[in-house]
């Protein structure tokens, strides 16, 4: 049900011509005003959704009736041209949709560099307002709508009680390459039909993006159209939540971003397998990420995990340059659960480890016993199809 | 001539049996007491060979007469033991050259946690040193004893006058993957006839080393066996360089050292194609450097290098992702020559951009205009040969 499991909420996705035969236009509406908030790159150029969806967010301190996005084209790096190309898109629905413009956000994800065809987009518009739904049909095609080359749909949805009632939270996501943790990332809109003010829905979004969305990496590398958005119309009680139900909407959200992260990285460019870095015992929280991340980020561990070779020297060599503060005497690595180095020395693998790699989930476990500080991040190994999909796809 | 070009030196490379078939022990030996410096790995974690290196350095205060390589085993992360077994191998070698074992220095290169075959090793040294000779097929054994999956050996050389003498400087080295410009990178062992103490020696490896081992990259991974070492035996003239001289000498040995880095990425594994990255204008010089990785580091960017695709908005992001200070709108970039992005937009490619991008080593030029720092990164594209090659291979 993804992004229409809450109440109140409607969605479609079209095909409208932005890139060749598949749906590249999706709407998110909701029924009434909802309280609205966002996540975004943190990269220094970013592309003019981005912008003006920051920039509405705050003049309208986080109020928001609908969320348009195209894909196949990022709109990023085109100037004034492209930003008043993202203002007709949007001006165009919020006629149609008889909202304030200021309440449409944005979003668009696709080939950096190249101008939307705001023409079509216009049209595409009308065919999106029409098929405007509220059930599984619905939700599935705004999956689809924000596709670029991912393989399928991605789609979540959880549910908590507060009182008597039930809420519900559900979302969609794309992403596959340029995704890397260090901010939000990649496209994702997740909607509730709990009442919850701007300020605490902010929050809310930045403590779980932190956990869910940042833990996450394909390819290190970071997009310049990174954009989670979060809206929250109290459809299904307008009374705002107590704050065990708060805390339950927390809960919720966290398994709903969680869910769609999982999904980005398992369809990660060309990936086939997922691994899981989680560092303890560093000396700092930086360290803690870097040391993660230089693992997590390593070609050479990527490629270890895509030929399931337990060659526990990578794992060594990255952790050995990423800069953290350790004593490599002291350091424990566990792969699948079985110590892989220990004492500054790589221990020979069990028989069975080749079943461990062949998972399709290994956790690599680092204890640097320098300080108390951790970091997770989950991760996808580096195939021949990530190279192929990169040498063609003009993104 | 490489390594044996200059005056008083041997070398031979052998198969010792470490890996099947492929020549795997390298002896460079000079004739009479040599200056010897070397930079190393800042990886934390350092191969045995590494430690005993750098050790012995010190203790002789930059006094060598041999190098003994072996590659197919980096004989790192093995603990205690690994260190026993790189001393018997040096003593052994010692005691066939008759020299004393401090004034051997020794590398290995190849896969991680695994032991060397030090008897195996032992009987390789006397058919090693039984084949040292000073002409171009002993260069060319040299070049080849240490290779891991480079696919030809790398060899320069240079020479300079100072007074009416000729003076000769001659390298090989080998690195194909876990190449990386941070430090010290790959195994390069580098000679020369002229007469220079250890320490004018130490600072001419450091700065010429900069300028050209530690500005290349392949994957971003620095390995646990980096080596460079310099000998410098005065066997062409013992009277010291003049000052004029050893500025020469820089300029020779940066000719050498750059030869052999440029060849080092030529030969990266996968790799069709290379580009350089400038960076000017930066804040500092760690900006400059971080930007210059940044682009040279990105598997997206590489990844177009290789598909020979004008997606200029994927410098864009690695660079807007790389934590340099920078207003977008003031940034220029060009790539083999041509705008590709200027005031914050990705310039349309002229048509001929095709023709640059298929070039064999193609430029690319950032101007930050925050500053007066600059930095440069020779890097190659990312292919699914590298995949492929990493997949495999137990390194």
């Amino acid at each position: 049900m993804s992004v229409v499991a809450a109440k109140g909420y409607m969605a479609s996705g079209v095909w409208s011509g932005i890139k060749g035969g598949k749906p590249d236009l999706t709407l998110v509406v909701s029924r009434s005003p909802a309280s609205a908030a966002g996540v975004f790159t943190t990269n220094r150029y970013r592309a003019a959704a981005v912008e003006i969806s920051a920039r509405r967010l705050k003049a309208t301190g986080g109020r928001a009736r609908a969320i348009v996005a195209t894909s196949g084209c990022a709109n990023a790096m085109t100037g004034r041209a492209g930003e008043r190309d993202a203002l007709a898109v949007s001006r165009a629905a919020a006629k149609l949709l008889r909202v304030p413009e200021r309440q449409v956000l944005i979003a668009s994800t696709g080939a950096i560099g190249t101008r939307l065809p705001v023409d079509r987009i216009r049209r595409g518009l009308v065919r999106a307002v029409r098929k405007l739904g509220s059930g599984p049909a619905a939700g599935v095609a705004a999956a689809r709508g924000i596709m670029t080359t991912d393989t399928r749909p991605k789609q979540a949805t959880a549910s908590f009680t507060d009182g008597m009632i039930r809420f519900r939270v559900g979302g969609i996501a794309k992403g596959v390459g340029m995704v890397s943790p260090r901010m939000a990332t990649i496209l994702g809109f997740v909607t509730t039909d709990a009442g919850i003010g701007p300020r605490p829905l902010a929050g809310a979004l930045r403590v779980v993006s932190e956990a869910t969305f940042n833990e996450i990496t394909v390819d290190g590398q970071m997009s310049t159209s990174d954009t989670v958005l979060l809206l929250a119309n109290g459809a299904a009680g307008v009374r705002p939540l107590s704050s065990a139900g708060y805390g339950k909407f927390l809960a919720a959200l966290g398994e709903v971003c969680g869910g769609l992260a999982r999904a980005l990285v398992q369809d990660g460019e060309g990936a086939t397998r997922l691994f899981r870095v989680s560092v303890r015992g560093a000396r700092s929280a930086a360290d803690a990420r870097s040391a993660a991340r230089a693992i997590a980020d390593s070609s050479l561990v990527k490629t270890m995990f895509y030929g399931r070779q337990p060659n526990w020297g990578r794992l060594a060599q990255a952790l050995g340059a990423c800069g953290a503060w350790f004593d490599p005497g002291r350091v424990t690595v566990k792969v699948g659960g079985e110590v892989a180095i220990r004492g500054g020395v790589c221990v020979p693998p069990r028989f069975d480890i080749l079943t461990k790699l062949a998972e399709p989930e290994v956790p690599v476990e680092v204890d640097l016993r320098a300080g108390r500080y951790a970091a997770r991040v989950l991760t996808c190994d580096l195939t021949e199809e990530y190279v192929k999909i990169n040498a063609g796809y003009l993104s």
